[in-house]
């Protein structure tokens, strides 16, 4: 398997993960936003992805091409926080190029990022002076010298995604660990989704519904672990309650990602 | 879209289609065969697809490869007979370029065309002289001078795929207006699908299970169609039975193709 086929099998194998609560999986759609929008992503962005691995084009720019060939279809944004993750992977080859690779980013990547961000819907926090539905945003990040990885510092503390750029990847690296633990296939991929929903609060979550409860989701996905309390029921809930924990699916995709580059085996029926 | 994104999503649009009788489908595996073996083998043919659609190396060359590079997972064959179809489209482009792609097949291509069989465990007929199975047969293809098009002309009466080639790809024509007229989407597909089901019998399910069962199949198809029969009622029984209308998905996934070039609509999301 290429890095690149390893990304976007990360990308499929995530999102086809059954049953998984909350988010679009094989067996559950959001109103407008569907699996085959997820499964188209993952083919349309190939060519992004492969100039990443090529060492083509900065990173901001690559991100850029990404949210662009995937805009294509009526299914709103599916893969930006993944994008984030994936393209330093994949420009770095594991995770401490990946390190490199985010240390060297530009105000130039800075500028690209906002440019991409533009095309998504993704939410900004109100009130920040980074909005990126401002075009005054642009001239902030140019008068202050940011870099890309400025920008993900100065959104760390209410993005997980962010913070893995600034920390040096490590959800990522810790959900690596859990898919090895948790064995093969779609069920050590659903079995590492609940670790980490329920060692980390999801940020996407707290966007979106506030902290009580992404810290109710992060319990109650503990609870599912522990045979506390049924999957099923708590998928049932979250989609109910509009909750979905993208953050959260935006590392996993990168930690398959990690975790396929070390062995980790996504085809059980390979298995002896 | 490119041609290759074009077949690479007509295998994803088929695959995850939903509700559709006895296939692997969105909410159903069989055993040993998961919706991502049929997910992963759309990413791993690609380097074979962009060959077919540069017009690099002959038909049989490029099936086989597409064989070797999506049988590294060990869900089994999953896409050989949309090979078989996809392949020579994508070299023509459309249906017409793909019939003089076939009309130009070679003895070499027969060649390989059966060396890429014998990866797969596609049942032949028994006792046929051409037996993937029986080295003797690359013989009799040599010694009789025959190419990959006299092949199908030599299977045609007991496979539908090779009927396609043999005859202008009728019914891939008859299943992309079937598309366009069933509308947009997965609703677009598995009307599309029932329709072909309900018109041809599946020679996959003859092979399997005989020709009493595949009429049967035939005519519940149709009444599925008619709002005589409930269609989950008779995609659970198709699996219960193992009644797997293989060769009628073939068919679709070339049709999908060709209707995606022609406009269809895979995201009803999109439509205004």
């Amino acid at each position: 398997m290429t890095p690149v086929e390893r990304a976007q099998m990360a990308m499929v194998l995530e999102v086809t993960a059954y049953p998984k609560p909350g988010n679009v999986d094989r067996c559950h759609d959001y109103e407008g936003t569907r699996l085959e929008h997820f499964l188209a992503s993952a083919i349309f962005a190939r060519p992004a992805l492969e100039k990443a691995a090529r060492g083509e084009g900065g990173i901001g720019e690559i991100l850029r091409e990404a949210v662009r060939l995937t805009t294509v279809h009526g299914g709103g944004n599916t893969h930006f926080g993944a994008f984030i993750l994936l393209i330093p992977l994949l420009r770095g080859g594991d995770i401490p190029g990946a390190v490199r690779a985010v240390q060297g980013s530009t105000v130039e990547d800075a500028v690209t990022f906002y440019q991409a961000f533009s095309l998504t819907k993704v939410r900004m926090l109100p009130g920040d002076p980074l909005d990126v539905s401002d075009p005054h945003s642009l001239e902030v990040i140019r008068e202050r010298s940011m870099t890309l990885l400025d920008v993900m510092d100065h959104s760390k503390e209410h993005d997980m995604v962010a913070q893995e750029w600034v920390n040096g990847f490590p959800l990522t690296r810790k959900a690596a660990g859990f898919l090895h633990e948790s064995g093969c296939g779609r069920e050590g991929v659903v079995e590492t989704f609940l670790r980490l929903l329920s060692a980390e609060t999801d940020t996407f979550i707290v966007k979106e519904h506030g902290p009580l409860v992404a810290e109710e989701v992060r319990k109650k996905a503990a609870e599912v672990l522990d045979g506390r309390r049924d999957l099923a029921a708590f998928d049932s809930e979250c989609i109910a309650r509009g909750i979905n924990p993208g953050s959260t699916a935006d590392i996993i995709i990168a930690a398959i990602y990690i975790a396929l580059g070390e062995g980790w085996e996504w085809d059980c029926s390979r298995k002896v």
